[in-house]
């Protein structure tokens, strides 16, 4: 493959125009990655004049998709249209021609994958649907190399972002059904019509895509029972709730110990203790159980062109990383030259116990130098020992880590403070220079 | 690339041993999958004596490191003995040669991951390290591959199984650290020695291979600073929780907004609500923020020879897969001929919510019913509503689908029940054939 790859993208949509906003955004580091520019040549739209406001770089827009896939100069091309029609006819024709096909559609693959696979192999071809099933989160890949050694043993997903938000809002804040989803769509968490994701239909297409990778089964859409949430009333989620569940809308795909297969698609109960029970909001998760790995869970946000098109980008760094003998899916032969932070520019917050006096104004002289050191106190308790210690717990806000460090050699060098027991970071954010 | 692909496996502990086992469990997936044979042809040991009782196949046990290495009939070489060296010089002879490598020793890589790098550029080999970090859970990959379009902002992992297993048990079981740890090394979760483990130095070492993957840092483990959980006390952990937190210890890598990186290892109170606090005992996981695909984890066991053979065999795969023009990552050419379950041959437990008459003998009426029908109940409710209506919810135990699904006609079609408002699935395990 030459120094450039050259992709073609159908459709600027969410999908398309996230793609090219990717590429442009992490050009740098895309091309150290993979050794090569990848630069978009030509965009397929009804009407350009629509996108004349559009920064595409130097992409040309078109309306005629069959000269685009022909056209010999264009090595990668991403479907970004959705729906069945055209989507499969184009994808046929770019395989046809031997060409790399990229595609977010979860119907089209749902419906023709073995096709799509048939006319790869004839044509020396190949397609890459990371993108088509959970969003960002890059399962399909995980399924069929990371996890590659393990029979797969059964999955269990969430793979629809705009029900996990309803069910996350019904739960959380106690409306009905359709005062949830009028609110979801008043934020873009639903579309104007939502059935294919309230219905369950657009997770048994996910579904469906999951059976050929994790269990190699072509099973159509049609024979995956699936059952909506539309019947999910508020008081379903009380009583959960109140019994230690919380609903989700689940795909599931098994294998039975008589070597069958199930696969279903409904709302069900999940105890409040699963990973799965606290995947919330717009986020998708699959957990899954190998036979060799055991429990295993992804997790991430499952919709949205940034993490749609973070899937459709790393699978065109795929396809780059085809053309290497040695892979740089491995290696890494040119390490950047980083800085290291110091500890004055990181912030963290801190908890602390201390033993001290239990006598009046220990608190107040501990108060003191902390601020002295500009520590401020988030939280802070004082409860009784024997002998007249107090045990002095706190935590901070966020405060530069050589702050902490010189308040806390301030309070070991006073004679109130008799030991400084435990000092721990507080989350995760550790927050910029300070 | 051979039909056959040879594998020389160093040394024959828990890891070395787990490859051959599940080479063998599922030998027949794998040809399917690689469209090869997988055959461990000779296993290094130091006294093959101790291995007789040992099933390996028609792998022949030797004494000789390099004959192994340089025997031209071997393709990949497992290095599985752990250690800075000889790993190292067996690591370089081996890449050397040209041939493939695979290693779950995250101290040599750690160490000498650029050599490694150089090494393989130079001599057109190749080196697979995800059993290194994170045990069966794919992360290696995940970041090199499925999110390759994402700048890393930031990383946070719990990466040691041991230490992680000690936490848990502390803030369950109210135990103070010396009791735990000796309970944890009667179980096998901590050895007999745990000091790398608890100091932290086992996760800075992953940590160090996480920053050449994700930040392209070659980052010494001694630039990293590291603390370890020795003095956390049940105290804290009790504290901790009264505050809203658990306490990890927690791996962190991240880029701040002036460009410079920073790596830490320590114990860290993280809110409980954050997926972070509900990765337990032996499980590892890590939360990864990328600039397009927003927040994402992934979760899994950390350690033990079958998910460690996993992420071995699936490099194995990996390997298998470099030898075909179309990728055999992406496409299945041959789907399998499965059988689906009926729903006579699977299981659930299932919610019910109905309505029927507030009148002495409904419940009981209810309860004959399911019994009739092999429902057995796992917990029941009757509230009080209006207008002589009751509420009654169930949740049965596990039971035949098809049990339940006759049971709900028996109650529809008794004159108590007005009305089954809600059947819900409930759980996970959805069991095997009745």
């Amino acid at each position: 493959m030459k120094s450039t790859i050259s992709i073609g993208i159908l459709g600027f949509g969410n999908v398309g125009a996230g793609v090219v906003q990717l590429l442009n955004e992490n050009r740098d580091l895309i091309e150290r990655r993979t050794s090569k520019s990848i630069c978009v040549k030509t965009i397929v739209v009804r009407d350009p004049k629509k996108y004349r406001h559009l920064d595409c770089g130097n992409a040309v827009l078109t309306t005629d998709a069959i000269a685009m896939i022909h056209d010999p100069a264009i090595d990668v091309i991403v479907e970004a249209i959705g729906g069945e029609n055209p989507a499969f006819e184009y994808i046929c024709e770019a395989l046809k021609l031997g060409k790399y096909v990229v595609t977010a559609n979860k119907e089209v693959i749902s419906k023709h994958k073995k096709r799509f696979f048939d006319l790869a192999k004839a044509h020396d071809s190949d397609i890459y649907y990371e993108a088509a099933v959970g969003g960002g989160i890059p399962l399909i890949r995980t399924l069929k190399v990371g996890l590659a050694a393990n029979r797969i043993e059964s999955l269990h997903g969430i793979l629809n972002g705009t029900t996990n938000y309803i069910l996350t809002k019904l739960n959380d804040e106690g409306k009905e059904f359709g005062d949830v989803v009028a609110d979801a769509q008043a934020k873009g968490f639903a579309e104007a019509d939502p059935s294919m994701d309230v219905s369950g239909l657009d997770t048994a297409y996910k579904l469906s895509i999951l059976a050929s990778v994790a269990f190699k089964a072509d099973i159509p859409v049609s024979e995956i029972p699936y059952e909506g949430i539309e019947s999910i009333a508020l008081r379903d989620m009380q009583l959960a709730a109140e019994l230690g569940y919380t609903i989700k809308l689940l795909a599931s795909g098994k294998q039975l110990s008589n070597g069958k297969l199930s696969f279903k698609v409904c709302p069900t109960m999940i105890p409040r203790h699963h990973p799965l029970a606290g995947v919330r909001n717009e986020f998708n998760a699959v957990f899954i159980v190998g036979n060799a790995v055991g429990e295993s869970m992804l997790s991430g946000r499952g919709a949205g062109s940034s993490p749609t098109g973070s899937a459709i980008v790393s699978d065109i760094i795929d396809i780059a990383f085809d053309s290497h003998r040695t892979s740089l899916r491995n290696l890494e032969y040119a390490f950047d030259k980083v800085s290291l932070a110091h500890e004055s520019e990181l912030k963290s917050q801190f908890f602390v116990r201390l033993l001290a006096s239990d006598a009046p104004g220990t608190l107040a002289t501990i108060a003191t130098i902390l601020a002295h050191h500009q520590v401020s106190i988030s939280k802070i308790m004082q409860k009784p020992c024997t002998n007249h210690v107090a045990e002095i717990v706190f935590i901070t806000h966020s405060v530069a880590e050589d702050s902490m460090s010189s308040a806390l050699i301030g309070l070991e060098t006073d004679s109130v403070v008799q030991e400084i027991v435990t000092k721990l970071r507080v989350g995760l954010d550790e927050g910029d220079p300070v």
